[in-house]
C-alpha cells in the first residue's frame, strides 16, 4: 500500500512540517484545514465551491449521518462520496464528541455507549466495532475511532477513566478494522484519538497505548473543550514528543486562525472546526487584520470590498455595505458570501503556512501574523 | 434614443411574439421571465448564478429597498446595479402591490398612499412622484408607476376607484419622469399598470387612458390576485386588443409554468413571479412532467438525477435522494439547488417558447406542453 503521508519540509526553528496526505481521492497538502459538512454538505456551500476553495477534503459526522439519512440510504447510494457527489477525500468524526455532548442522554459501559437521538429521543447503541462498520458504509478515507471525550471541566478521575475506555475501544476498533474490508474499493485509514485531558502523564500514557496499534495517523482529542488556551497549547506541545514524527497529527475541533498557526508551530498537520462556517452565519468574518462583524452599523455605508487580499472572488466583488444589507435582510446569499469568505481565508492561511515552512521563514511569519491578527499577548 | 423593443417573430395561430428588449444593461430575449430579488438578491442565488441561468434581467422592489437599505445607501453605492454588483438589467416593482397587501396599515388619498412599514410600524407616504424619484436613485432600467391594486375579491366600485386613481397617478408619474433625468447615465423606461379587475369595459378604459401617455411598455396588473383562472386568461386576451402591438406587455406576478405558456399565447412578453424561488424553498420542483415535492418520502432512496433534461447542472449532478436529505436536514444547499433548478426550468421554458414561435410551431408545442405538464382540463 502506498504511503499515506509524506513530510516534504520540516521547519528548523519550530515543530512545523509541510507535507502531503495521499488518498485514493487525491492529495491534500498539509498543514490542512478540513471544512465541516456534518450532514454531507458544508453549510451553504456546494461541492464545487469546496473544490474551488481549494479543498480536496471535507469532514462529515458518523453520528449525524447514521441518524439522517441513515446507513441504508448511504449504502444504496454507493457511499457518501457518491451520495453527495464529492470526488475529494472525506474524514468522518466518530460522533463520540457529539454523543458525549448529549448531557443526560447517554450511558457509557465497557461495551460501548447507549444514547438517545437529539432528533426524536430514540435509543441507539454504538460499539467500537459498529462505528467502524458505519464508516465502512460511509466510505470515509479517514475513519475515526470511537473515543470518550470528557468535557473541559472534567476532573482527573474522569480523564483517567476516559483514557482507559478509549484505549480499550481503540484496540477493538483496530481489530475489527483489520477483519473488515473497504466496501467501495478505495483505501480507508483508521485514526485513534489521544485523550488524557491536560495532564502530561495521562497524555503520555494515552499516546503510548495507542501507538502500539501502529495506526496510520493520530488525532489529539479532548482539547478546545473549555480548558484555558495556554493549557491546550502546552498539551499539544507534549504531544509533539509523544507521537511518532513521521505520521500525521490531527488536532480535532481547533480553532481560531491564531490557534491554527500556534498549533502548526507545535507540529500539527490536520485541523477541523465549525468556526469559519458557523461564525460566518452569525456575520463574523476572519481577515488578515483580525475579526470583523459585518452586522456592525459602521459597515452600513462601507463600500470597500469585503476583502482585498484576493483569496475569495465573492469577497472582492462585493462590498461590506452590501453584505451588511444581506445580513440585515436575512438573505441566504449573505450567509453564503460570509461562509465562502471564511473558508477561503482558512484555506489560504494553511497554504501560506505550507509555503512559509517550505521557504524556511515560518517562525518569523507566524509571529507577525499573530501580532497583526490578535495583537500582542492576546491568545485569540 | 434606440428602440426599446423589437418583435422578430409573430406566431400565425396565436398572439405569441418573440423579440428582444434592448436596455443599456444588455439585450433580453422575449418572452422573458424575470427572477425576483426583492431586497437586491434573488433568494439563495448569487448574481453570477442569475447570469448563468441565463438571465440578463432581475426584479427588485422599490418599497422593500426604500425600507432597507434605504435610498441614501443606494445613492451612495451609485445605484442598485453597483450596490449588488449586477451588470444586467433591473426592473423595479413600485411597491404598490406590497403596500396594498398591508391590510389595515395603509390609506389612499388622491395625493398618494400613507402606510406603515411591515418592519417597525413607522409611517411613510408615497406619491407617484416620490416613487419615480426613488427608482431614479435605484437606477432601474424598468421603473414601474405607482398604481392601486385591489385584492382578488374586490367589488366593481373598488375596481372603478382603483382605475381612476391609477390613471391620475400615472399622469403625474409620467410628468415627473419627463421632468427628471437618470442619475447614472443609463436609460430608464417607465411602465404604467393597467387595472380594471376582470371587467372588459374597465380594462379597455384603463388601457386607453394609459395609452395616451405613450409609455415604452405596458404592464397588466390586478391579476393573479385571487380571481378564477379562466377570468384571468380572458382578461389577458382582451388586453391583447387594447394594448399597442408594438410595445412590450408585462403580466405582473404570474405564474405557474402553464400560466406562462397560456399567457405567451395571449400576447404577453414579460413575466415575474416568486413561485419558482419561493416554492423551491418549500421543496417544490417544476419539471417538464409537472410538479414534484422533494420532501415526499418516496424520494428518500430515489437515486435518479433531480432532472435529466440538462437545463441545470446542479440538477443533473445531484440525485433526488440527496436533495431530499438536504431538505430533511434543513441544509441551505438544498434550498439553493431547488431554487437554481426552478429558475433554470423557467428560463429554459421561456427560451423554448421563443424558439417555438421563431420556428412557427408554438401552438402545437404549447398544447403538448400543457397536456404533459398539467394533464387535460387542469388549469394548473
Amino acid at each position: 500500500m502506498p504511503q499515506l503521508f509524506t513530510i516534504n519540509y520540516s521547519d528548523n526553528n519550530t515543530s512545523a512540517r509541510a507535507g502531503v496526505l495521499h488518498t485514493d481521492h487525491g492529495d491534500i497538502p498539509t498543514p490542512c484545514f478540513i471544512p465541516v459538512g456534518t450532514y454531507g454538505a458544508v453549510k451553504t456551500q456546494s461541492s464545487k465551491e469546496i473544490v474551488d476553495l481549494p479543498s480536496s477534503i471535507l469532514l462529515s459526522n458518523t453520528y449525524h449521518l447514521y441518524l439522517r439519512p441513515g446507513t441504508e440510504i448511504i449504502k444504496k447510494a454507493g457511499g457518501l462520496h457518491s451520495f453527495m457527489n464529492w470526488q475529494g477525500a472525506i474524514l468522518t468524526d466518530s460522533g463520540g464528541f457529539q454523543i458525549f455532548s448529549l448531557e443526560g442522554y447517554r450511558k457509557v459501559t465497557d461495551d460501548g455507549v447507549t444514547f438517545r437521538s437529539h432528533l426524536d429521543g430514540s435509543e441507539h447503541h454504538f460499539t467500537p466495532e459498529k462505528i467502524v462498520d458505519i464508516q465502512r458504509i460511509i466510505g470515509s478515507d479517514f475513519m475515526m475511532m470511537l473515543d470518550v471525550c470528557p468535557s473541559g471541566d472534567a476532573d482527573y478521575q474522569t480523564w483517567v477513566d476516559a483514557l482507559s475506555t478509549t484505549t480499550n475501544w481503540a484496540k477493538r476498533c483496530m481489530k475489527h478494522f483489520k477483519e473488515t474490508e473497504p466496501i467501495y474499493g478505495h483505501r480507508q485509514a483508521l485514526i485513534p484519538v489521544v485523550q488524557g485531558g491536560t495532564d502530561k502523564n495521562l497524555r503520555k500514557q494515552s499516546a503510548e497505548e495507542l501507538c502500539e496499534l501502529d495506526a496510520d495517523a493520530y488525532a489529539i482529542g479532548g482539547l478546545a473543550v473549555g480548558e484555558p488556551k495556554p493549557e491546550m497549547l502546552e498539551t499539544v506541545e507534549w504531544m509533539d514528543d509523544f507521537l511518532p514524527k513521521e505520521k500525521p497529527r490531527y488536532l480535532m475541533g481547533v480553532g481560531t486562525p491564531s490557534d491554527l498557526v500556534r498549533n502548526v508551530e507545535r507540529g500539527v498537520d490536520m485541523f477541523d472546526c465549525v468556526m469559519p462556517t458557523r461564525n460566518a452565519r452569525n456575520g463574523q468574518l476572519f481577515t488578515y487584520d483580525g475579526k470583523i462583524n459585518i452586522r456592525n452599523a459602521k459597515y452600513k455605508s462601507d463600500f470597500s470590498p469585503i476583502d482585498e487580499n484576493g483569496f475569495s472572488p465573492m469577497s472582492e466583488r462585493n462590498t461590506k455595505a452590501y453584505l451588511h444589507h444581506l445580513f440585515k435582510t436575512e438573505e441566504i446569499l449573505g450567509y453564503r458570501i460570509a461562509t465562502q469568505h471564511n473558508l477561503k481565508f482558512y484555506i489560504h492561511l494553511m497554504k501560506t503556512m505550507h509555503n512559509k515552512i517550505q521557504n524556511g521563514n515560518f517562525e518569523t511569519w507566524a509571529k507577525e501574523f499573530i501580532m497583526q491578527y490578535s495583537g500582542e499577548g492576546i491568545l485569540d
